[in-house]
């Protein structure tokens, strides 16, 4: 199999894509990141990107509205074609993607959710996760469906909450395990691939 | 701290009771369980308690109904208190308890559900799991509320689903975890109490 041609979608710092960078720079990744969106011209991520040589555009959805409008998110898949794309990770992309992204990417696209879902869906996990006083937390790989933070899951770890945790605290603890979970998610999709059962997610044996 | 006195309040096999009488005779649990009632005559948890020499009753509730009737909890409340019992453990207990049990042990009713809940509340959490096709599920000792399910968190651990799973392989890995988890926490309790505040619980330091 040919490594993955991955676009990643990023509104924030893009920790994530810089994890998903440093693995493929140390070649510990079966995958080469293509192409990066943001919706932000201030976001952190194009700035990585562009500092490792990736090609970054900004598609700006000039509206603050959380849904992506159909003919922005119709340039979002012009992109991300026109850059042999055939995996999409959203790593901290604020925007809800809808049936034009998800209709040409279908089973293709990824999100990194900082809590085990199906526990602590939406914004702020690792804050619902302090109110309700779970001991465990931890983040999610999922098949991204048109409901949010809802499709099948590839790849899950926990994480411990301690008595002192702050939001941050707590945050910081998940994003250390998001990061590793992405880049061995990705690399274990361009290896190995696998199959859908519903909801279950079936990994294919290693090639020998 | 004097060691807890528990009752244990169980249905079927009585596996985590096993635990608790096994960690009491070993000495690795600062409690004695004093008590063992159970609503069906042939739960072999009552064998299991007469066998240690551990006092244990059946009280029928003559009804198939989930939740006791007030004067048949009314009875399991008299018979707890009648021993000297200070903690209550649900364990494996297929009966919905009421207002008369948790205002008598208010805060002082343990439960142990097989998922790490706020996932996979109610019947068959191992099933629901494998059906949602998460990757890490577990098992969570919790205060009993009203609500099924839903008290303070006190302790969880995780527990990973494997590709091949059944609800049988994956209840009996977790099963594992609830016996060590169960012991911990109850040990936990005794040597050291806990502050809530609100859902969230504290755990007080050690005693010098």
């Amino acid at each position: 199999m040919a490594p993955i041609q991955l676009g990643v979608l990023a509104s924030g710092r893009g920790s994530n894509l810089g994890a998903l960078l440093e693995a493929e720079a140390a070649g510990t990744l079966y995958a080469h990141v293509a192409l990066v969106l943001s919706d932000r011209p201030e976001a952190a991520a194009l700035r990585r990107a562009r500092d490792r040589g990736v090609a970054a555009r900004l598609i700006d959805p000039e509206s603050r509205r959380a849904r992506l409008a159909p003919e922005v998110e119709a340039r979002y898949v012009e992109a991300l074609q026109a850059h042999q794309v055939d995996w999409v990770v959203l790593a901290g992309f604020f925007r809800i993607v809808g049936s034009i992204l998800l209709n040409a990417y279908a089973d293709r696209v990824l999100n990194i959710h900082p809590s085990l879902l199906p526990s602590f869906p939406g914004l702020d996990a690792q804050g619902q996760a302090l109110a309700h006083g779970v001991r465990i937390s931890g983040c999610t790989v999922h098949l991204v469906e048109a409901a949010v933070d809802a499709g099948p899951i590839l790849a899950q770890a926990a994480v411990p909450v301690e008595d002192g945790d702050s939001v941050e605290s707590l945050s910081e603890r998940i994003l250390v395990q998001e990061h590793r979970l992405l880049v061995e998610t990705v690399d274990r999709i361009a290896r190995r691939g696998f199959i859908r059962d519903g909801r279950r997610v079936r990994w294919n044996r290693e090639p020998a």
